[in-house]
């Protein structure tokens, strides 16, 4: 059997797979998966080098189904490959199975969750970059794109960045089939439209005939060849190719076959190849970086430093002990203050412009290759790739996010600029710690404590300073808090973080004129929450006033909510957050006006407890 | 003085002034201004036709500052129209000025505010679609943009859609200073290439000199003649242009200028130029659709219905009922059932591809020019445009989304489908508003009242069908909740939304049958929530269980206990969620392996009165 006869035989096999799969997951992608059958082929044999029987090898060349939907491919082509056994390819979407209905890592060598289109191919610049700048090994990054998800903006801040990098490492396949889920993309089957757009993003562009396996041969191989520059393949397809039941017909769009029987005979039938992929290079060892070593920066107490310097400073320490640290950022390094890690270690820092979304798939895809990522911008500006933070707990990727300038008290620059709904959106990723502190020193510490965790972690920073309060040999944790202010006899909790507690303690001063005893707890830890020190706070005191930089919804006032659900006794609970839009003025007015800084703390304080009084007296 | 001449003067007043509202602000973007002023003059003074007297007007030309941080710029422009006084103009950035940091709608006849980059030729893009479509209107949409936002995946969805759909009512203006925060931006002063991209995306491209009046003045008549392509002016600018300790200089990013008052005399000093800017073509009257009347769809007691069905007929019953109501779907109307809505309205209907951050930007161009927009796609993939949602509640949007596909009930698709954590990020919204029916009858009344409502709300739907609980008569409001079970010795609340008041109301059933009597709620309004029917119930059970088909952050649970937070007597609460990343599988058994089925809340009821008893006991 020819190479080509033998593409072909693989093709139809993979097809026959796909149509198999979903037929019996009772759902799923066919049609899509056959588009591609015949670059997947040609793929597999011949140009793919990576070991399935070794997933975890650092040589081997990752594969990207950013069309994740083609799932059934993806699958066919492991049980091709030997990875996986067709009773296992059966199980596909059932519950128990690795073979989910979108990839996801839980079956190797899937580095990345796709399924959330126009993600796969930034994750793929990831992988591209490390294996180009920090990996500095030959193994080559493949993407597969469906033709609808180049509608997502995503895809374009991934052509920009890859040109911009020259990755001559990375491939994207596009599968252009023509055919949405309703009804026909923008450009159709205008190969040469796409073509043009590439090229002006600075990728080689290749069209070919996707179902012509000689020239897919062809433009693998001048992939494979080019220098300087991103390839990319167009290729002009046929959903459902093969089975004249569905082949480029609307409608047939994400369900099994009606008639699979039927289709299989058409295609020839069950085969039961393997393919014997092509081995990795392995002549060369990962890159890994010097470090000289040095000692976490401390503050002394009293001084004052904006928590977003110390996350600069603790970053740049934390590269000179650990070489796999890397940075990230979204041209606001000055702000952010990653850019001092930038200026230590420059082979480490990736610029990323003002890109969010390809900022953090990339960051996916370092940490993929076992790179430790930080990421920074503005805790604003992280919202943009929500849906990106939200498919890396999917991937079960792990993820150091920093977002600046919390809330109104940055003041002038106005509400566009000001995070106040990051502490929820965060909280509500699977698995995810969201940390606020209040002071330099508790920064410097969850810094370093973040690169160790597993999972994606975020650290909310301040524009402005703050005075040191924590001592710098003090414990600071994950999942811990501080009471800076507290009593045998107190009468009241006030749990603040980040910008508040200052404020707290200011209010907790005023409040000790009036004879009311205040608690100040500084929950730096928002997520895992310290549980045990609020149950003992509530357990001892009447009233309970949590104080928050944010919108009063699924921030630290929720948080604390939730850890005392189930507590028999709960004192009453006043939640002081950002209830009205804010607008541009000093720092101090606007918390002020929020109604979150001492004064507004203490009215509170002072209403809540008459009430009780007069609840107690009534 | 010639038409040359006065627009230097008139340019440089546009430079003096924000040096003068930046400086006097104590900080700004004076020289991201600056570089951009010979274009503005240019605009103001022959292109733009807006009457400042009258903001409303609906034939009005529009102008976005997508640069949001220009905004000394764009107030000094307000001010040489007449529509502020020198006075305000002083009053940049300070608590009560309508002059934010960056632009809002506080100050008209500003559309939407802008700050985040990216956003304001995509939400122009929309302004041009209701030109075009909608109001069909002669107006002009004007975008002035950064080179440094180019490098935003959403601006490539808006030239991809301008350019698919024809926009030749639509000029982006970009103004390539070369320089961004802390460096040079990818492509530089490489304004070819700036065309390139634009032409391959359909766009009709014209370099010029930023700087040269005449050659501006010829680009916009050429951009004001040219059909059936929107126009992208791509003008060479220097950063801080007229300056020279800032012209063309790095590091000089978001200050105001060092020496303001050299700057000015070196820019020819203050003036007082006014500007008689264009009255625009008022010749036609905005287009309105006519109507044919209809009842709202209603469906009977124990039929099975999936609320996203009921969404697509409620919304189809709507524009039958209001010429004002129009849709927008992310290439999956078939999925949300938007296109029930497109199929009786085809003229109503904007298919925005896979592209939701430039779905949710069209929605808010179009609102701003007075349409009541709804936005679908599945509620996971609402999360790509939270940063739009964000920015259109600065914006004070009314703005209508839909989010298909809740949670792990969706089954076999896996995790990247199922929406898990919307009502967290929606609930973080300001003044927003976010529902969860149960059933179709609760969906339809909802939908309607969607439509009157100012400010963002949300929508979020279930893919599998759900009995028909409400009474098509039944009250349902925004705000509201039902208890489709209680009665005067309760023990225990259950609070439900969507897909879990079937679960709640079956377990219920079950633990009638051990003597323990169960309230259910039905919280189909999580924001407002109705706080009264929670208080009631917490006095009058001694437990509660929220139990929803999302993660146990910010959503149902924490607005529940929210709602109950300063009562003095609360029951204990559990919160039932979704814990462990879920995987594929039959919607039931992802919904009990979430603990979130009826058998999930029976254990958690016994569980709790168990404890209760013994604490009791004790």
């Amino acid at each position: 059997m020819s190479d080509t006869q033998f593409r072909h035989e693989l093709a139809q096999q993979l097809r026959v797979d796909s149509v198999r799969s979903s037929t019996e997951g009772g759902s799923g992608h066919p049609t899509s998966s056959m588009s591609a059958a015949d670059l997947m082929a040609v793929l597999l044999d011949g140009h793919l080098r990576l070991d399935y029987a070794e997933p975890d090898d650092p040589h081997n060349d990752h594969l990207v189904f950013s069309k994740g939907h083609a799932s059934p491919l993806y699958y066919a082509m492991l049980k091709a490959a030997g990875a996986i056994t067709d009773e296992e390819l059966l199980s596909f979407r059932k519950l128990g199975s690795r073979l989910e209905g979108h990839p996801t890592p839980r079956i190797p060598p899937t580095d990345v969750a796709t399924g959330s289109l126009g993600q796969g191919l930034p994750v793929a610049v990831g992988l591209a970059l490390a294996g180009q700048r920090l990996d500095r090994l030959s193994y080559r990054v493949w993407a597969l794109c469906g033709d609808s998800e180049m509608a997502e903006g995503s895809i374009w801040e991934a052509f920009q960045h890859a040109g911009w990098a020259g990755l001559d490492n990375l491939t994207a396949i596009v599968d252009v089939n023509r055919l949405g889920q309703t009804r026909e993309t923008m450009l159709g089957w205008d190969l040469d439209g796409y073509a043009e757009r590439a090229r002006a993003f600075g990728w080689h562009a290749i069209v070919v005939d996707g179902h012509d396996l000689d020239a897919i041969e062809s433009a693998f191989a001048e992939a494979r060849a080019n220098t300087g520059r991103p390839t990319v393949l167009l290729a002009r397809t046929l959903k459902g190719r093969g089975v004249d039941a569905v082949e480029d017909k609307p409608g047939k769009h994400g369900k099994p076959l009606e008639d699979p029987e039927t289709a299989i005979a058409e295609l020839g039938g069950e085969r039961n190849l393997r393919v014997d992929v092509m081995a990795p290079d392995r002549s060369a060892e990962p890159h890994r970086f010097s470090t000289a070593g040095g000692d976490l920066p401390t503050w002394q107490l009293g001084e004052q430093v904006a928590t977003r310097k110390a996350y600069g400073e603790a970053l740049t320490a934390l590269g000179d002990n650990r070489g796999d640290v890397v940075a990230l950022d979204g041209e606001v390094s000055n702000s952010t203050n990653s850019g001092l890690f930038a200026d230590a270690h420059p082979q480490r820092y990736f610029e990323m412009f003002i890109a969010e979304q390809q900022m953090v798939a990339a960051a996916v895809g370092m940490q993929a290759r076992g790179w430790v990522p930080f990421v920074s911008t503005f805790g604003a500006f992280l919202t943009r790739a929500y849906d990106f933070v939200r498919m890396a707990a999917v991937s079960r990727a792990d993820l150091r996010l920093c977002g600046s300038h919390a809330g109104v008290a940055i003041g002038e620059d106005g509400p566009s600029q000001m995070a106040l709904e990051d502490i929820a959106a965060l909280r509500a990723v699977h698995g995810s710690v969201v940390l606020h502190p209040s002071d330099a020193n508790q920064t410097a510490q969850l810094v370093t404590q973040m690169a160790d965790r597993s999972g994606i972690s975020y650290l909310r920073t301040l524009r402005g300073a703050t005075e040191v309060r924590t001592g710098p040999d003090e414990d600071v944790h994950i999942g811990g808090s501080r009471v800076p202010r507290s009593s045998d006899n107190d009468d009241l909790t006030i749990v603040a973080c980040g910008v508040t507690v200052g404020e707290a303690l200011a209010a907790a001063e005023t409040l000790a004129g009036d004879g009311i005893n205040a608690r100040v707890v500084d929950c730096y830890s928002i997520k895992p929450i310290d549980a045990e020190t609020l149950i003992s706070a509530a357990n001892h005191t009447q009233a309970m006033i949590t104080v928050e930089d944010h919108w009063p919804e699924g921030g630290l006032g929720d948080a604390v909510l939730s850890a005392l659900a189930e507590q028999p006794n709960r004192p009453v609970v006043r939640k002081l957050g950002v209830r009205e839009m804010p607008v541009s003025g000093k720092p101090d007015e606007l918390l002020h006006a929020a109604g979150i800084d001492a004064a507004g703390i203490t009215d509170a304080a002072r209403e809540l407890l008459a009430r009780r009084v007069a609840v107690a007296a009534g």
